[in-house]
């Protein structure tokens, strides 16, 4: 039998436990290029408050009674397809369920590592979106001033170092005093402002930046892009890499001091990081470089059991994590 | 003596007759390297609403008691300069008032030319203006459909004939069916929607675009800007020159759609002219050259004397012109 998540109903605001739904069902057989694997990771992804909202979106929103869209990494343990073998480790779109079966050209064969999860996070698409949001998009200069928001998560994280990399002054935006000093003292960036703590955000910004913000990375949009607006130079760059802030809504907080990216010359960019996937490859190398010279630090926060995915996914959106949040599938899984 | 419109005090919403003075001024001596000009031309653009409110913008607000700022166009009367000579045609920020007193370095001279007004106009910022937004921004590709704003207006108008040569499918935003016509029957654009009739802009939008917006130029803000974003491809590529909406007001109308920048992988760019200084020649010779050749087709809305300066901006911020608008300032001008 396979223990499935699935969505039971459309979430108001943040998805609360009743929303989902776990339920054992038979796996069936595999049919002609099929694959079967053993899920023993799962990522845990803003995006996926998008998936489960029903909104327009670059993919489909998970029906309700569907199995809730995530990442993850497993081991093949039976295949239909000449692509893999018994035993191969593999990333794709597994689902929130202990077993997944997909036709082969739905996963990914990963490399022999130590740590396969990390293809999840800072060698999977959270280092991949990182790296093109510095490398691609805002392509800071040294002596630059770059401003991040979450700037303790998974992708902030990376980005902050990143900007370190590039000889800017890093300043970090976070909800928490541990997570300012997690910044500061672990990853060495410049400054770190709890957004929660200040009066005025903006001010806060402005001491911490007294020559102005050239690079805005923005994972929130509402009012802490407002407070950021305000504080841009000319030619500014803004890069949005996600909207924390409008996830648990039907429409975003407003933003009101667009207008200053007439005067300022600013650019804003989106982007998804499939856009970049011809890239993937030499972004992977360099992640994997940095990653071995220990040039870039990166945290994770496990939560155990598939049944506590939905806790998770809330942890995630309500800030309480630091660094990469993991659902650890199967008791089989190696230890961290 | 030298009449000049004053700010008597920074207006609230839409600027009020009260907010201005007229005053009679000695003119005074030149000093050297100073140019005496007799204003015959000024342009009236939104930027002045921004100018007189006292805000943060590219350029120093116009304090409470000093002449309203703005471009115009006269013929040097005296001149303390080897730069300048009597009856030379000059543009520069010539203030709304019959003389202007600047030091050289302010001052462009005009080349010699039959309507030397059009330099405040089509061969001046406003045709920059429409030149840099498509041809070094938006870059429509033909087949492309491209949206404008507020595009019965001096630059609207303009940025619409610009995507016509381009091989783009345009549509014009504009508040009256006049406009409308005028958008379609005498610029020969695609289609206009009357914002002001639709219940429903979005899907007014939608109807006219049914591929989606590929180039959408702002020129508003506000819930205009969102109506169009709800309507934009991947990779679109929204130019704000403007935020017409926001001009009276403290903060600018909210946005609530910006998340779609992100799943679109969309890119928002705002510029202010001067950005382009180095490109001024080539672009007003393109732009030349248009007009000889009929391609450009460009209104004037004139208003008579310098006291109705106010009139004429306030009539420019509530879209009641169509096209360009010119405050003639002596009665010695040239007649239209």
């Amino acid at each position: 039998m396979n223990k499935r998540v699935i969505l039971a109903k459309r979430p108001v605001d943040l998805p609360k436990d009743e929303d989902f739904s776990v339920i054992e069902e038979p796996i069936g057989q595999l049919k002609e290029g099929e694959v079967l694997v053993k899920v023993e990771w799962l990522s845990v992804d803003a995006s996926q408050r998008v998936y489960i909202s029903g909104q327009r979106s670059y993919t489909d929103p998970v029906p309700v009674g569907g199995v809730i869209k995530g990442l993850g990494i497993g081991q093949v343990i039976e295949s239909q397809s000449h692509a893999f073998k018994k035993g191969n480790y593999v990333s794709g779109l597994l689902g929130w369920q202990e077993y997944s079966k997909l036709p082969a050209n739905h996963l990914t064969l990963l490399p022999p590592h130590e740590n396969p999860r990390l293809f999840l996070g800072v060698l999977g698409i959270t280092g991949l979106t990182a790296y093109f949001t510095v490398n691609e998009l805002a392509k800071p200069k040294q002596g630059e001033t770059m401003l991040v928001s979450t700037a303790a998560g998974a992708v902030g994280s990376l980005i902050c170092q990143m900007g370190k990399m590039k000889g800017c002054k890093v300043i970090g935006l976070t909800g928490s005093d541990e997570k300012c000093q997690y910044l500061t003292r672990e990853l060495g960036i410049d400054g770190a402002i709890n957004y929660k703590k200040v009066e005025n955000l903006s001010q806060a910004i402005k001491a911490a930046c007294p020559d102005g913000v050239d690079v805005y990375i923005d994972n929130v949009g509402g009012e802490i892009l407002d407070a950021a607006l305000l504080n841009i130079n000319k030619y500014a760059r803004i890069v949005m890499c996600g909207a924390i802030s409008s996830y648990n809504k039907k429409t975003a907080p407003p933003v009101h001091y667009y207008p200053l990216i007439i005067s300022m010359s600013a650019t804003i960019v989106g982007f998804i990081v499939f856009d970049f996937k011809n890239k993937y490859g030499l972004a992977t190398k360099h992640l994997s470089k940095w990653l071995q010279q220990k040039k870039l630090k990166f945290s994770e926060h496990v939560v155990d059991g598939l049944e506590n995915a939905p806790s998770a996914l809330r942890l995630l959106l309500k800030g309480e994590n630091t660094g990469k949040v993991l659902v650890r599938v199967t008791s089989g899984s190696p230890k961290l």
